[in-house]
């Protein structure tokens, strides 16, 4: 018995809404049922007769899709709402899903602010619904290597770890110029109180606290608005310091002409070292104190040995998997727990997908940025 | 509308199976209706059940399915049927396919020789049906990109090409150890006149071609069976000769040992020259003989600027398309084109997909490899 | 006329003396021909004589050196004294080298405090002596490219600056294990103020400043011991303010466990950026906005065109040139420049080399380094 | 005490020449003392001046040289001579210089013809005189690594061997423009049977031979002459037998437009494979049957482990040697084996150096391929 699942956001034009559907039907597990993929209801209208709904199940609103969604006899409800719109709604429509009943799926960051995502945590916890936060990233067999190395203690004890999220899309003012995806993300009513922070520092944030299991406690942030006459910062660097009294660093900028999707992650141990470049996602360089470098390849033999990477992996070594595969794992594994808490069955720990909590730090991640960047102390001068 | 699918091979324990699934899935237009997934009617079972047919279109032989399918309703009929077994299984669902008005989607190679492949030839003539051959790693952009670029002059007249496919996952005799991959492709009976050269020379035959336009008119080869007992070969060379007057290579090996799937095309021209690399898909290296080396990238402006590279890509740079995804391209210009058919209209040329033609140069290529290698002249001592 | 150098420091056991020598000896320019090599007679002894000087030039001391070289007659007097001593061992030999009429070129950092520094800078233009501070890394082919091409504006206005030295050998306490070159530098009365930040930082900040013309104003910096009872800094993380206003990052490890010399440099503009590696010292990668990515490669046709890089090459593209060179180009436009004045003529001024200047802004940079470090604000918590 | 060389040809404008004399220079063991630089006494006496040599010990022609030279009193004569000249120029100064006395480094290939490579081959043995062929690929350390774990056993029985040298340089007629390299190598007066095959043909024979340790027993070949004129080949491809029983290819091209000095070798083992890049010299690519991939890296602990690399290494791990260090090596060992016999003292067989034996089997190499290319049997029409 498939999953069925309802779409808010992700009307023709967006970047993001395809991507999940694609991620959605890859594994042949989840159907669309109904959605509000617009703000717009004639773009909702296109949407969803694209994707093969029926008419009545696509919706003006998303309140119209929850009121009218959560109607519907049980064979015909949706088990989750996937919410793919701007930052500023997402709030509403996943309270609103919560409370209704559906277990929700929704797009990063989270919400707008840290006292949002408290709530939205209190109202998960009390629904007892399934929360899935789409910090994809996190879906790579590689990375679910990488934790499981790291976790083993396989690199021995963390001593540094430098997380890096480079993009150049934003290198001219493209949201003046129609670029939608630019335009929200400009905007602090869409956006919240950061822009590229928000939009990949937070996958950065994420991958750090995933792949080695600890928390940042403290951190000390630079903002830049690059671009004359952006509201929200474009570019930044963060110093942080880990509750194990290691530190860190993340870079993340989005005016670094000519990067694509540069996202990378460097764990120093005493025994070992990783390094992952998402841009060359089924590559993970290990480097040991006691013998040479070793490059671990997906689906290669030994090198995705354990347990957690080859649940996360399709087809054989040296086939390429990219960025759709390790969206589609995440919707899977939540897939799979909706099936196992159908069926009051447990789901395997390791078929795992970032949830509320995730969200709640990178909320916190967010305005601890902020507020450092603002009231920055003097620089030492040279 | 949707376009309907069959498929005749791919039951569970099938590498190739669920792949011509997800990529049948990925993009939303096509259903699977039906199945005739295995030699064993029990595992054909198991495998529709689960893809969630119905149980009467689940079929314990390939025969049956084609007789009873064909009998359907006009809205319940498969648009296609795609055929996913061992070689020696190709020509008799593919001609019955044909024949009872199918359209056909075939693993390759085609079929176990030139006289099958001619005779396929003509039925698809003959029938009007349209029949895709999946060499699948023409569905790559920056393949398309590159075929482009040759076609178009921009690396001006080519001088010389190096094609080379290596992998080592035949370095043990794993097909005595119960791989089932491995266990028919080293059968004769099932895998035809040629191993390696087979399975993944005609892949590289096949890319060559595709890219250049180029037509190998001779060639000169050395097949060896380098794991003792092997019946068919698990390596060889092959100097080739195009119909332009220019030469090649062609280098293939399942004995390769710690090689994954490591394909690639070369072709050096007068202005410029291109190197691919399937294991590094989303690049395509550019070298010139007026400026500096190139990269371009998938998906970055310019670098896949023109007109076919940007119909077969799904995601922005920086955001790895992989495999699936190509091979998702060649299910998908096939879905289009027969939607086109159906609506009497035309389909976009560059929506193209390998078809029977590339089917029958296959088998002329094994035929004349195979037939070089066996009787070779005596070679010259140092 | 060949270059006469004498030599302080360096003698058996040390890393950087023979790289100085071999760097000294690959253009056929330059002949040593005295040495003070060692604070040990016994070891300076040694070297001399493997250098094959005369017994007489082979000095205890560097003040008995530069006293009795100081004497000789004019065709036999070096022309330059070369210091390769650890860091408390720059300050004195250079001050009375120059004070004795020598030109003097001096191992980084230049020395143990501003002041020091600046007494350094007035003694060289007072006796108006040429002075070259081996920050080699300038001296690589692709990095003057680079210089030329940020000063030409051909990647427009820089807009960020991110510049990284990773090392991993101080991972576990080398220098309580016998490891001299180790051993010194965590010895502040030998390495001075800094460590890691002394030892490598200060090459990441020469090569940054180098490269793109800006000079930093003001930074934040973070310093580290991790080792346990390190009394120096083996790791840190320093946000930089430009004098164009723009931001940048450096971060600099010496126990980032399995990394070798891993020095790397971006440059962001807003019509291009450049990225070198000085692990794969021949490529400079160029993203442009207005055309695909290209590698810029030593010694290529176009890549290397212009003035500077051609001059710092000595083969044909595709021999890889690697530190060495890099080194001995510092060299040899060090002697070119001592034969111009010799000739009284005036040399190229592109045959560059780092020197007084460099060497003070160094020093700036690590005292406001350490303060940055030592009197943090608080951080943010989240 | 040093050892005394002289130099015949490598003039001004010559490639090779300058390339001779840094690597001689570069570990300070060696004096150029005499040399005939050029068939135009202008030239070498204006190359001999500037490279500091009495005026008495520059000659005119090579004859003279060797006679004079040869009449030194014991302690200027020089220890060698160096042939640096075009391969026509070589056989006459071998045979002299051996049967005066002086031990001889030689350019490759060794001569014209296998007959004169015999003579030559005798001759030494006769004279009892060292000889070195300057297949310099081989001095590098990690090509001393590699044949050491092949030889060692590590990557267990070889199975199959690949090896490619491609270059671009000769994509248009630059024989014809002026360009001098270019137009000796075309010339079959100077250049003897084959071009491309002669130039770097032999260098990448030679360097599967002296990893493997296997002997080419019997090949076939195609040759081409793709730019039109060209009297010479200017690309090849070699399908080999090795006397072990295994296969292997050897493909070569000066007109594979782009390609800088494109050579690597792959070797495929029943228990691991390698595979090396000279452009990225200081990696070695180690694939396993029982482990995930490694990548040695010159100077880093464990993976230059063993006695061979560690001795053809100068300076730490990531700091690049490349291609001037790796042609030292052949000169130093050259130099450190001239000293041990000048002291009746027995030299470390593992500071080797391609000799006379590799020389005759270059040429019987060149004379296969070129008999093979000429008599070639009829290809298989597909």
């Amino acid at each position: 018995m498939k999953v069925r699942m309802s779409m808010i956001g992700g009307g023709e034009g967006s970047f993001i809404g395809p991507v999940h559907r694609m991620a959605a039907r890859l594994d042949g597990m989840i159907d669309l049922v109904s959605g509000a993929f617009s703000s717009d209801p004639s773009v909702s209208k296109v949407t969803g007769l694209k994707e093969g709904l029926a008419n009545e199940r696509i919706y003006d609103t998303w309140q119209e899709l929850i009121k009218a969604e959560s109607q519907r006899p049980a064979g015909e409800r949706p088990d989750f709402v996937a919410i793919v719109t701007p930052n500023h709604l997402h709030y509403g429509p996943a309270r609103m899903a919560l409370e209704a009943g559906f277990n929700v799926l929704c797009d990063k960051p989270l919400c707008l602010s840290v006292a949002e995502a408290i709530d939205l945590h209190e109202t998960v916890e009390r629904t007892g619904k399934l929360f899935c936060l789409t910090h994809n990233y996190t879906g790579y067999p590689m990375i679910k290597k990488a934790r499981e190395m790291v976790l083993g203690g396989e690199i021995g004890e963390i001593r540094k770890v430098a997380v890096e999220y480079f993009q150049g899309w934003l290198s001219s003012p493209v949201e003046t110029t129609g670029n939608r995806q630019a335009e929200w993300r400009a905007d602090p009513h869409r956006a919240g109180i950061a822009g590229t922070m928000a939009d990949i520092g937070t996958h950065a944030f994420n991958l750090a606290e995933y792949v080695t299991g600890l928390e940042t406690v403290a951190l000390s942030a630079d903002l830049h608005s690059v671009l004359k006459g952006r509201l929200l910062d474009d570019d930044g660097s963060v110093l942080l310091l880990f509750n194990s009294g290691i530190s860190g660093t993340l870079l993340a900028s989005q005016i670094a002409l000519g990067e694509e999707n540069n996202l990378s992650l460097r764990v120093y141990g005493d025994k070992g070292s990783l390094c992952w470049r998402q841009m060359d996602p089924n590559s993970l360089k290990v480097m040991w104190s006691d013998k040479p470098l070793q490059i671990y390849r997906s689906a290669t033999p030994f090198s995705t040995a354990g347990i957690s990477a080859p649940l996360h992996l399709r087809i054989p070594a040296g086939h390429p998997e990219g960025f759709i595969e390790a969206f589609a794992n995440l919707y899977r594994n939540f897939a799979l727990n909706i099936m196992a808490v159908r069926e009051n069955g447990k789901h395997d720990p390791l078929l795992d997908y970032p949830g509320i909590n995730e969200g709640v730090r990178g909320m916190k991640f967010l305005e601890a940025v902020v507020s450092s960047a603002m009231n920055k102390s003097l620089r030492t001068a040279l």
